[in-house]
């Protein structure tokens, strides 16, 4: 069999392949149009590389506006890339967000948009609907985020908060036709989800956002309250006629580098079994359950038979509580190289598909029987680590991080356990 | 197919009853012995039922002493049934040690002690030894809890601190010959970490139980210090000539708790996964893991098809926030129907095998895809309840709990997801 190292190396790179706008873009790009414009828009972390692989694929001219992350920007030579904040957002994400209304706007019924949507688009579109403040948003968010509300209740809010999103840019460039293509990072691919959705029609209603709002208790300024009731706020529906020749693929998904991953796992002869591609929770709980796992598939054969990889994607959390220098995925690494406890025969690669784990240019790492005896012998403490959320020392000390740089596509995280 | 919330009452079912002394306690009992005595000694939830089956095989006259918890006993009719507190140890529970330990040393080579031991056993026997006290013990016990520390590396320092585990009270039947029984509640059912093993050799030494105190800093008078340098509280190791006649079987374990609920599924026509007979870890979390499995298998058919039960055991654990009605099986529960958010074919039983979740008199509870719906109409929060540590609560408001009373049995947690 190939190293073991060497194949999980190897399925990470197929997993961040699988979501290279490179890679998965061209397939979906549309014809030019025959008479009119054909216009770029985009926003997401992957936004400038996918603008970039568009301009090559169409060559010039090209014209058009993509919002990214900071540091994210890649040359284009016609479309305009614009750099902005992200996860909390600034006013650079809003003055793009108010011009690329603007262009919008602008078009007839022989153009096309080409809208390029990836994960991060929606603090990098930061712009609220008439009506409401910045302060209004931001502190409904933040009651959201304390409330317990699902995702889900929190982007029906957000959706009808908002100028952009929730369908009103495709609204907004109507009568020309809009071709949305998304790289998805959140659990489901629901593309009214992903970026929150600027070009995709909302099923969701003004009410069902009341009644989330009602359902936390969470307040609200009296003039926002009567817009929701009245409906004023609401987004664009998908059966909205404005939205009628518009279409969206899903270029790149969580599920899609799983099964890259998987496929070169079983070329090298392994057995794959996808445990979810949506995995959330905090990542040193989850690894204690991928532990339990891996324990029952060594010990008994169950529910696997040996050799296999136990493949999962999705979007951990870490509950910050020490101050060191960490991320979710060397988080949940760290803590099952401890619940493992050295069980012979299991390695595994956990990493962000973005690249940056955390707050660090570090994609991930990865771990082996020999990882707590290394580290023993090393004088580090893992469990004061993993307490202390220092998980990049730990694996920094031992020389087992994954650095890819940044990979430009944004598919969430990606694990691999390996029962040998 | 069966109605599925009747499989999942029937899968409970099966695994208690694959745990029950009654059913798995009689095809181990060994031949009365031709002249000498026949000795019952036990401890643990189960020790009072495991002994009344033993009375029902054997027939009178049968002697000897089991300790049992506060509630657990059951009417023998020669084996003395004391009650003792747990799981903070009591004085009841120190006498009955050293009763046990006096009746161990007053036996001959003729003589056969039956040693009856479940769950629990370790705070049931609390008996320090000499030149320990038992607020040393105690003190370390909380230092090693607060540490970080494995249960391994916990139960390697336990063993070398008392007078009755760890193989003594076997060392002390000799020249005896012990036949021990035990019901396993312990991830990888180790023999010598059920109960703390009293009758069962301890490959750990001495050494090895400092080292553990030295690595977590934890402070040790001086006299005990001394004690474990020098070897003088070496526990009784796996070849010690005093434990050559023994042997010991494990009677239930959660494994084959989870193999006879599994009988039952297929029974039912349905594939059955277990996905683990030790998962530990926050209980809420790992109903998030449960959850991102169950959706895989909904919606993609992966890692197994529809229809399937995914099986587990082990022991979650709840860090108690709120001041509500709780319990670790009926935590997971809620945790587990707010993650599913409704999703259609997903229903789940979860519960206690001992019949108590927490500290009430409730084994566990049972949730389908409309448990949400029907808590909202009632007016409960489940999200809140669930901040709250408020399941048993919630789940007595839905008429959804189960109840089984006491079992008188314990293979841990028992959790089953029904996927349709």
């Amino acid at each position: 069999m190939t190293d073991p190292q060497d194949l999980l190396r190897a399925m990470f790179a197929a997993a961040i392949g699988a979501a290279q706008p490179a890679q998965c873009l061209p397939p979906f790009l549309p014809m030019r149009p025959e008479k009119g414009r054909l216009v770029v828009l985009g926003a997401g972390k992957a936004s400038a590389e996918m603008a970039r692989v568009a301009e090559a694929h169409y060559g010039p001219p090209l014209e058009g506006l993509v919002v990214t992350r900071y540091g994210h920007a890649v040359p284009c030579a016609g479309i305009e890339v614009v750099e902005a904040a992200h996860p909390v957002p600034d006013a650079a994400g809003e003055r793009a967000a108010r011009r690329m209304l603007a262009l919008a706007q602008d078009l007839g019924p022989d153009d096309t948009v080409l809208c390029l949507i990836s994960g991060g688009g929606s603090a990098l579109l930061p712009l609220p609907a008439p009506g409401v403040s910045l302060d209004d948003k931001q502190a409904i968010n933040r009651a959201l985020l304390k409330s317990g509300a699902t995702i889900a209740e929190m982007n029906t809010v957000r959706r009808h908060l908002s100028a952009i999103k929730g369908g009103r840019l495709a609204a907004a460039c109507a009568p020309a036709r809009v071709v949305t293509l998304m790289i998805s990072d959140v659990p489901g691919d629901d593309p009214s989800i992903i970026a929150s959705g600027p070009t995709v029609g909302d099923a969701t209603t003004c009410a069902a956002a009341l009644e989330v709002l009602t359902r936390y208790a969470i307040a609200l300024p009296e003039g926002l309250s009567k817009a929701l009731k009245t409906g004023t706020l609401e987004s664009v529906k998908p059966d909205d006629p404005r939205l009628a020749r518009n279409e969206a693929h899903l270029i790149a998904t969580p599920q899609a580098a799983l099964e890259a991953a998987a496929d070169v796992a079983r070329q090298a002869g392994l057995a794959a079994h996808i445990l979810s591609d949506a995995i959330e929770g905090e990542a040193r709980e989850v690894a204690r359950v991928m532990a339990a796992l891996a324990r029952q598939v060594v010990h008994r054969g169950q529910p696997f038979a040996r050799p296999c990889v136990l493949l999962s994607g999705g979007e951990t959390t870490v509950s910050v509580r020490g101050t060191g220098r960490g991320g979710r995925n060397v988080e949940f690494l760290l803590a099952l190289a401890l619940a493992l406890e050295g069980l012979a025969g299991v390695q595994a690669v956990a990493g962000d598909t973005d690249g940056v784990d955390g707050a660090e240019e570090v994609a991930g790492a990865r771990i082996d029987p020999d990882t707590l005896v290394r580290a023993h012998a090393l004088g580090l403490a893992p469990r004061a680590m993993l307490d202390a959320n220092d998980a990049h020392a730990f694996f920094a000390a031992l020389g087992a991080q994954v650095i890819t740089g940044p990979t430009l596509t944004n598919v969430n995280d990606f694990r691999a356990v390996l029962i040998t």
